[in-house]
């Protein structure tokens, strides 16, 4: 039972959260959560770590349920709710926070590729990857521009994606082309582009480009993509959120993919 | 120029930022920011005061436009910085902040209604309100159980939809039901649904419901709802976040409307 907040685990934890450079060089990634935790380990993910607090996990169904699947753990530890409180990113951590080993996932079956362009807001990458993973695309490439994919909060608002979609990171446009050399289309949304995006044939070999939040997709992303896709839309809004805009063209391309036809 | 953090507008404009009851007696929308004041603006908002700084403002070009349109109103007041952050929600309230009061919107051409039973997440709240005004809804409906959609960080969230939409707040599905009795169905979101969205012929005259993320769809919604529909999907995931799927669902309304045909 670890009971000091000044244990090397906390600090180990606190640290990987908090270091990009870390994350990465050790291949680690930072989940809280029952329900985040719960996912990691149903698709199979290594636990190299963790910590949690017996009592709140009883207290609920799902943490009960964890609690089965920690307990025979060498690497996973009992510890206070101060302790466990101490080492995760959130305000209310649910009684527990663990370090896993980044999962090493084949690309899906052949589809729709995913190009993050600089996305910034952690919020709204995990967002991103989130539907992704839900209808079903091959791969995620995200540009060196992007806010790191490995974030606490893009995991948490990622939620069990993590585990089941190959993602590629830090990825100059060339190497993004090179990944991209078999794709039928490189298709990137942009807010003033004239092709809808429901005019397109996503039962293709595509990609999807997203670019930032703030200004839109990159030079080179204009330059590889083969087309400009846009939203059409009634009101007077000048554009929509990137993971909303990002999801309505990556449910579109499970529409017509689900149907057979455009 | 005001320059005391003491001034009564500053408290006015904290006290209508922090107290719902406050906001609706007074029927004021607090706006923080360049481009949502110039939004509503644009849309024929009806400005009660306004607190500005004029150096911020003058330093980008959009700041520039909204101090043309500021200057000749007499309840547009320049203040130090030190004032205009003081009387703001956020951390970085771009120079300006300002009360409006609540536009009075008539519905819009017979379409798509949106009722909102129960969302609490504000962010989700002003994403789904956003979409709603891209989309071209007729008017959309929150029942009492909903987070207040005049709160800053919905209305930050919106953007202008707020001055271009009919909202609808603090209703009983008793009421949200005798609103919507010239709709031919009444479509309600649920994870569970067996009825794709695209299967759906949006060109009729329909609403569509969203649930709270917690505890999905409430009875109430479920008794009045003529049919509840999915969004089938790929990976695990088990859900996607409702400003999401709502946001999926409105512009598949969109999408055939635009067509013709679904």
């Amino acid at each position: 039972m670890i009971s000091s907040t000044a244990n090397p685990y906390v600090k180990r934890i606190r640290s990987l959260a908090a270091d990009r450079r870390e994350r990465r060089r050790e291949r680690i990634v930072v989940l809280e959560g029952v329900r985040l935790l719960a996912d990691a380990l149903a698709s199979g993910a290594k636990i190299e770590l963790a910590l949690y607090d017996t009592d709140q996990l009883a207290a609920s169904s799902a943490g009960q349920a964890l609690l089965v699947q920690l307990a025979p753990l060498t690497q996973a530890y009992p510890a206070t709710a101060r302790v466990v409180a101490a080492a995760a990113d959130t305000m209310t951590p649910q009684g527990v926070v663990a370090l896993a080993h980044w999962p090493e996932i084949a690309p899906g079956a052949p589809g729709i590729a995913l190009v993050i362009d600089g996305v910034q807001d952690p919020g709204n990458l995990g967002t991103l990857l989130r539907s992704a993973e839900a209808v079903g695309v091959m791969q995620v490439f995200c540009t060196s521009g992007t806010v790191d994919a490995y974030a606490p909060k893009v995991v948490r608002g990622a939620m069990g994606a993590y585990f089941r979609l190959a993602i590629g990171q830090d990825l100059s446009w060339e190497q993004v082309g090179e990944r991209l050399a078999n794709v039928d289309q490189i298709y990137a949304a942009d807010a003033s582009a004239t092709l809808p995006y429901y005019a397109v044939d996503w039962r293709q070999r595509a990609a999807l480009v997203i670019g930032s939040e703030a200004h839109g997709l990159s030079e080179a992303a204009r330059s590889y993509a083969t087309r400009l896709v846009g939203i059409p839309m009634r009101g007077q809004a000048e554009s929509l959120n990137a993971a909303v805009a990002g999801s309505i063209l990556l449910f579109e391309a499970l529409r017509q993919r689900s149907l057979g036809r455009s």
